[in-house]
């Protein structure tokens, strides 16, 4: 039995004052890829801060990934050591000697061999099934560790079973940073926003495809500003998942299943893309101060919710019109603020794994 | 002893899930104007809600004001009766007579009568001192019951104190609605981003002086525009303590004593007001792509916090230029996001009221 096992009676919001004893917690990391290495960076940053302030102690004691096989350590590994295993080489060196855990381990023998508190999952998104991070996460919480995700497949896929899941065992499982790289949307909603109704939403939450838009807008044609983005690292190598509109689709239907309590799988967003659009089209769409913006909009109807992302043309009087580059945007109609709108500018390095950090606050002070 | 007693185990952000049992919060009133009457509207209208998803069941058990004196009705008023008293005379009628206590009752006397588990305490700034809200707020704190506030006097003149008094008695003293209307500003710091270090912020917080601004760029003089708000009921007869900055620096210090952690008096943010400004000013700054706009800003230095309110003339190409008319927005900058904007359009009627609403049932969920 771990010791936040007593955390279910601490009074939420007050945890700074009321927390007294330090705890200490085991963090497995399921995907050791860039979002949990940038984790592992923001807990050691942020360790003096989660020791004064909350009284939390960490360590990581199993880290899996397709390239470093079942790792654990019970005792924790250096943190050092860790962050410097970024390759599989480093992993098979004689300092990490000890994490290596059996061939063929599943997903129950290595949570019981490194007994997490938590686990971050960071594994690759599958946008048909959401696979196979709903089985992992399904065994995270069996095994009675709070499920932390990064992927929103589960939250589009499997929102509902794990959600009563997670209550079923008195865990959580949170995912603020599946939307907008971890600023509280999601959390606004759960914790600062009760018995409010919220009829719709608008918003730019793809950046590839805004960074694509910004670039032709420059003078670029499409694929310049693709390979641009692409030589930057913003847009992946093959990037018609953002391209084509699925990864905001994908965020809207998290955003609707979450917030609207509506199911509403991805397929089900009415969805174009701006591979069609062309340089000089975008160019003139801007000098005629109307630019494109990858617009995700999301209502309320009489039968449910209906749902878009697609290339729209912005007035300069509107906010969405000045979200250039990496930043993006979010307006909220709710019955009490007809508009609510949260807007995050250039996100910095941690943004993404910061949303997992608060997930980890926010799990073991509940 | 009440039934919000056993509220310190529920799990935070889980109430929905957690709380199966109707649990039953008698409400006390200090302050019945504008605030606390459209609060009482917003209870009943969210009452179903309430119960079914909250589990919570409200009665309003004493009311208090210059106007009525201090009534008290500990079986719970009758809300039609309730909303039909706004004018001392109904308060004085036959279905209010039960109300009428004692001539000149003490804070404590009143609580003891009324019993409430909940204030909310709505009356008039004094800028300088906090009084009498402090008192209030400490009466009701002492009592044992959750104080909320719409009034920024206590936060601005005695957040420690209080906010250790609310401590030491396992209660909440909680205050969303003092700036932006009940959009969650406080709550977002304290609840949704936790381990985050703010190093400034910049905003529009003063709607009164906005509206001005906007009604001067559209062709009025200063005094025209402030005739038309005033007509409008969006400024005060006298509307001195907004014109001249004071609202604002108030709620920069609000901001700055809870979100950034230094104790930042009003008197010592930097101010001018927008009174100086002509009308042919503000439309040729208009006019050049560049209004003005009481713009209120805090930085942390090396040896605190510096902050400001004055108006300052703002690119088209920053959304601070868009915000017009009663709208506000806040910018933070902090070391996780570099720009987390957050905007309230054209805030509603219940938009105050509702920031009580939220501040009470994350009062008893705590």
């Amino acid at each position: 039995m771990s010791l936040y096992a007593h955390s279910g009676t601490w009074p939420s919001g007050s945890y700074i004052l009321a927390v007294t004893l330090m705890k200490s917690f085991a963090i497995g990391l399921l995907g050791f890829g860039n979002v949990n290495q940038t984790l592992v960076e923001l807990l050691q940053r942020k360790d003096t801060d989660l020791r004064e302030r909350y009284r939390i102690e960490w360590r990581v004691t199993g880290v899996a990934s397709r390239r470093i096989g079942w790792q654990v350590n019970a005792a924790g590994y250096d943190v050092v050591d860790l962050l410097r295993a970024r390759s599989s080489d480093a992993f098979a060196s004689d300092a990490f000697a000890r994490m290596r855990g059996q061939e063929h381990p599943t997903y129950n023998a290595w949570l019981d061999a490194a007994q997490p508190d938590v686990v971050f999952e960071a594994t690759s998104l599958n946008v048909e099934t959401g696979q196979p991070a709903i089985d992992h996460i399904r065994a995270v919480l069996e095994h009675g560790a709070h499920a932390i995700t990064a992927n929103k497949g589960p939250v589009v896929h499997a929102y509902e079973e794990l959600r009563e899941l997670a209550a079923r065992r008195g865990k959580q499982f949170l995912f603020e940073s599946t939307v907008m790289d971890g600023i509280p949307i999601f959390s606004l909603f759960r914790n600062t926003l009760p018995a409010i109704d919220v009829k719709g939403f608008k918003g730019i939450l793809n950046s590839t495809t805004n960074v694509i838009l910004t670039g032709m807008e420059r003078g670029l044609s499409f694929d310049e500003s693709l390979g641009q983005a692409q030589q930057l690292g913003i847009a992946e190598t093959d990037a018609s998942h953002d391209i084509d509109g699925w990864d905001a689709a994908v965020k809207v239907s998290a955003l609707v299943n979450v917030i609207m309590g509506v199911r509403l799988p991805p397929q089900k967003v009415d969805r174009a893309g701006i591979r069609g659009l062309a340089g000089e089209t975008v160019r003139s769409a801007r000098n005629a101060g109307a630019p494109y913006k990858l617009i995700c909009r999301a209502q309320r109807t009489e039968s449910g919710v209906s749902a878009s992302v697609r290339p729209e043309q912005i007035p300069l009087t509107d906010p969405m019109a000045l979200v250039d580059g990496t930043s993006s945007i979010i307006q909220f109609e709710t019955d009490i603020f007809p508009g609510l709108t949260i807007t995050e500018e250039n996100p910095g390095l941690y943004a993404t794994a910061y949303g997992m950090l608060a997930d980890f606050i926010r799990a073991i002070g509940s």
